[in-house]
């Protein structure tokens, strides 16, 4: 049997107008190519509702899986989502897991679930939800398609929560946790964490906010108990 | 009058399997849009002719003029030439200019024009080479297909060549000379001879050969006589 054939679609103006270099599709093909699947063709369009519906319908027709990136944001030019609910005839609207993800995450942080924020829980009928450890807004599969975050660190994450179930693996469990210090500051203890869970996948996605360094730590793993005790240590070693 | 509508076909499997990193779409769109075109869209495929057939004529029919990267070197898996010259219907064969091209080329280098090097001088027929200042090869236009190289220097030195025919801008005169010194020596009496002939365009398109450094020096400009000038100095400055 030949490996699942694969293609990418990378989505958003900012590309075309090269304001912003694509780092997700050598980063797709990368894993891909470490999974044993094989990346066919990408597709690079703009924001623009009639080019994402034919290219997903192609791309979804001609392919095992396709992957897309870009335009799931608040602001009005992302339009993704409601036009690959539109490419498969698929209703739209705001669910409530989605919803009460986002809600708890901006809760957290003091921030308001304005109307923007809100864009981000509409999901199309019947996809399955893809986990955002860095930003809580969550990605879909619908179909064959899986839709991502444009954000590079946040199309990984949510790459490593799908990727499993495409090659057939055990799907990954997931927790995140928040460090408001710089990665240099981390980077050690986090080291030593790691060796001591070789079993464990964990990831560093840093990020500048209000002006501070921080960075949303990442711990993947099929063994529950073991993903807990790794989460206990790190919440341990940098309480909130 | 809308902008003339673009589109890019990058050719490769070493983009899809993750080996290389593609440089040239980020460097076209912002290219592209300097000069007020749209780049509307955008595909990525594998050495495959079955593909690179299909994708010609679906952007060549769908946008005014169409890039292509990559597939036009002298080895098996480049086989780009052949099918574009396909996808419009045409035979290819080597065509004397572009073999009087390479072989003086290889000549002033002591190196043979092989069979492999040969490749190179396949031409569709009907077509118009494109300059390549760095390593000679041509790359052609036929209908509105522009098939460019896929090493970023060279690419980026053809595009310069192609542009300005497309913007409708008057076609620009170039020459190039070679030296064989590390871009770091040449910087500094390079910038001062840029400074001094503003209408022109210097490029450095450095290269490691046999282990040494060295840069191909493009100059560009609409006035014959000053770029006469400009490489009449740079040549003074460093003798071959």
């Amino acid at each position: 049997m030949p490996n699942p054939s694969v293609a990418m679609l990378v989505i958003g103006d900012e590309i075309l107008s090269g304001r912003t270099r694509d780092a997700n599709l050598h980063y797709l093909a990368k894993e891909l190519t470490r999974a044993g699947l094989d990346l066919r063709e990408a597709r690079v369009i703009g924001d623009d509702g009639a080019a994402i519906v034919a290219a997903v319908r192609a791309l979804s027709a001609a392919h095992d899986a396709v992957f897309t990136s870009g335009g799931i944001g608040p602001t009005h030019d992302d339009i993704t989502a409601e036009n690959v609910a539109r490419a498969f005839g698929r209703p739209i609207s705001v669910r409530e897991d989605a919803r009460a993800i986002l809600a708890a995450h901006y809760a957290a942080r003091g921030q308001e679930l304005n109307e923007a924020r809100l864009r981000m829980a509409r999901i199309p009928e019947g996809a399955t939800l893809i986990e955002n450890p860095i930003s809580a807004a969550p990605g879909f599969t619908i179909e064959n398609v899986h839709v991502l975050a444009g954000v590079p660190s946040i199309f990984q994450a949510m790459l490593a929560s799908v990727l499993p179930g495409i090659t057939g693996g055990a799907p990954l469990l997931s927790q995140s946790y928040e460090i408001r210090r710089g990665e240099g500051d981390i980077a050690a203890p986090l080291g030593d964490l790691a060796s001591r869970y070789p079993d464990l996948s964990i990831g560093s996605y840093p990020f500048i906010r209000d002006g501070c360094y921080g960075s949303n730590i990442v711990i993947r793993g099929h063994d529950g108990a073991r993903v807990d005790a790794a989460m206990a240590e790190l919440s341990g070693m940098f309480p909130a």
